[in-house]
């Protein structure tokens, strides 16, 4: 019923865009959507002591890989972590130019509830350079006091298995013992949001604009 | 890229609906959906003097043929005007009804914003009869001091047309004088959302769920 | 740090108490206060066929047992389900009775997103019943589209583990399987509601006002 | 009614109070109100090809003498466009000059809601440099996903006429078909407003906070 | 700068308005505003023992003549404390009434948050009776959670000596010790909303809708 | 009840932790909380000519002997004022520092709805530094609009006399006649904050979250 075309997602980090909405990506994905994604820091000081700096960049390409983003729709920059603030106008002027390469019809984006200042600095950006189109907020819950959820995509168990092997990828952040990169977190993450639309699983979204 | 299926329009007065969001049927009819129009009051006090009881019901028809909804898909009850209140429960088993015997996917109702007591109660109890489902909010400017437009729905100069040739047949409200009723109201309006999202003409809705 | 002497919860329905904040109580009471309860309906049509009409009274009374709810704390009206708005006035002076008996300083209610009719009549006279108190509105996620969760109470796993024994009671509505008394579903809203104050479990409200 | 003396527009560009409030300022100099309005950018690069850099300042000057601005009350500053984020210190000490200056009982300035970020640093730092005063947050749609319109001023035809007149002297926008420039569009805007209030005309605002 | 030249306040009880907007009716009367009260219940289960039934009607009548409010503008209607809502519809009957007998530019009326269910109903029913106008709620801060403050009356020391002398009428309530009768408590209040808008004394109100 | 055990009062400046919160701060050392105050800006360009520059630095420090904040526990840093966004990450990492050397389980933070720049930057870094914590708003209201009161602490006598006397060891600011530094307007905040729990004495909050 709702079938977007081509899809943008917007990631602060590595790792943002499927913890908030990988299962949303698989199943557009299977319905045939051009699925892209921008990730604007690889976060290379969040790493355990030894790694190579762009261990992340890595893990997020074979994350991809299992969500199904093609290659070539990859754009990753590698600005510094809690600095986006500093690089406002360069986000935007990225924003702006994959608006005219990519022309996606669905923008995937931090919330406005998201308290990370990187988070903060993609979301709005975003709202001004996507200006007339459907804009939907993902959820990071260890990142909001409180959440807007106006929107939701029921999740087959499939999506859910296939976020949860994209996250599953990110061998760092499992060594650093993110509690929301287990098993447990994501799942009830995915069922809390599908018992509010009578699903069994479903990500949940703060609708900031829909262009139907 | 969102085609309901089946669509839902309460309509708390013979009127509302096409007023709120005849554009929005007429696009969707086009598009294939299954379009259904719950109205229920036909007002029959507010008439001009000497008018029949049940004038509203015959332009009500009318119009809902101009728009393109099936004779059988309609369903029309005969609840007091301005006293919508002291039949809740009544209103709230007809949606109730309707839930099971149309299986909408989508349903349009007056908005939360909404200030006649009638069109609060269908408000109301539509996200009582529908708690899963997609519900979208339909402006009516007079009877709102204000709206959240977080939806938009584009329309071409076609079904903006199909709409103004509904609202044509309420003889008995443009006898009235309602000044909504006026072909510069209806267009100003389409236009002035449409200007929000980059297109000629739109409706907006507040929106209360969406389950994609 | 937060120690409540006197807690007043109030549940539209047996079993509301026991889903929004089973954990709290079982918390609270194990830390020392007096633990009262106040039920405004036994739905004795809320049953499958063939039950005792008050099936819903004695399934309630084993799940506070479960709880640690005296006996003596608990009353238990048997209004009408989906009727608590024609009792509106009744029920407000119930509980003016209440907080004259029970002197309760904090009230557990359901939220003021809650859709529910009852819950909602629920709701708003215990605003007026307790105007000069700390209310927490309780979270039922099958019932609100969203939610301000701008209270978190931290549990155990021996808080959720005896809130869940506590559900196990209502056998009637587990034969209705209903989805939210399964395990993993109390137990998803409890650790997805931890993970946003850094602990494993938790259940969030609604801050309507709290007097410290 | 209401007939402030001395009211201070505040404008991010050329031609935003135009848009946004022109009716308004009409309205009120014919009521003798005494207008000032200050520019904070010329936007030198929002010209179309060929054009003298300077060509929107003497396009506002033609369009405040078709408001009815004195030559003498005009306050036109030259930074860069989309940049006022970098000169907010400087944005702010100007308005704090103007307010002993010009000494306003109301100031206009864009509304908490426009998306633009010139639009936010102006709207931001008159709430800082304005704290006691009377302070209405204009429209313009095209920089809003929703508006909260609590405060309505009626138009006059000839108001609006006017408010058109200025609008067409910004030739270098209407070279860019601004669709907003069109004569269909400022006229919906004012009509649909009208209706919220049964009249023909009006400009909406944002009520920030009136001081009476 | 504004001067309204006729005001309706719209009190669910004797008392109500006095409390809530009394200086503001003294201001408005010495500024040359035709002033209307209507009462919609005299509150007769609120007295001390003893009481004549009708005492509260007496004491209205002369906190009214001390304000200012010619007797023939007043409209003290008579019915049951705490059951407005039974009455709902007679309610907005009488307000149409007025409407059209008193011909208002400026209502004031219970705010949209204050918690007394009377309070409740005749904010919601102005809300539909004066659809187009000007709408102000006043403050009752034992009656509020929280209070939206975006529109302010500046005070003098009369006007606020006139609101207390009106306050000093109502005996029965001074018997009753209600602390919001006090010196103090009138004072605190106007002093502190007079500190957000730089004067010395002020009444805040909940902006609804401000037509210019 | 609720008996903090380490409590961090954020000062943007000098003054607004004894403005905002000084009853509470008062009351909680009476209760055994331990007190820590970190002041971000000693505010030199505020002070009445010939004043040496740590004026304000001095009269803080007895300030806070009067309130009762043992002098190890004190944080006083010297960011110029009005420019505590350009510092914005150095604030933040004060914070970090704070959260684990100081390990609070209360924070006191100037609330969202306050207009000063220094204000913001402090709340909204306090939100990112202490992202699991309970945090409450305080209120000073001549930097709000309007506020948002979900939180009280009642106060005795003796804590509002303590804050009062704490603030008259602001020599300097007395000397600048700032308004808010009068008894009557202290008294009037507390008062009214008192009037909505029925108590005689109150300081507000805003509820940004609480952990139990």
């Amino acid at each position: 019923m709702f079938s977007p075309k081509r899809v943008l997602v917007l990631a602060p980090h590595t790792d943002d865009a499927e913890l908030g909405c990988g299962g949303t990506m698989a199943r557009w994905i299977d319905e045939g959507a051009e699925m892209f994604t921008a990730v604007f820091s690889i976060a290379e000081t969040s790493l355990p002591p030894g790694s190579p700096r762009d261990r992340l960049k890595s893990e997020c390409n074979e994350a991809l890989d299992q969500i199904g983003v093609p290659t070539e729709n990859r754009f990753i920059y590698n600005y510094p972590v809690r600095e986006l603030g500093y690089h406002r106008q360069e986000v935007l002027e990225h924003m702006v130019g994959l608006s005219s390469e990519v022309r996606p019809d669905v923008i995937l984006t931090p919330s406005g509830a998201d308290l990370h200042q990187d988070h903060n600095v993609v979301f709005q950006e975003s709202l001004r350079a996507f200006r007339h189109l459907t804009i939907m907020g993902y959820e990071l819950p260890w990142n909001h006091i409180t959440f807007s959820t106006h929107a939701f995509v029921v999740l087959s168990e499939d999506h859910l298995l296939r976020k949860w092997k994209a996250l599953m990828k990110y061998d760092s952040q499992i060594e650093l013992q993110r509690p929301y990169f287990r098993y447990e977190a994501i799942e009830a993450m995915a069922r809390v949001r599908g018992m509010q639309v009578r699903s069994v699983y479903a990500e949940a979204y703060e609708m900031i604009r829909i262009r139907l």
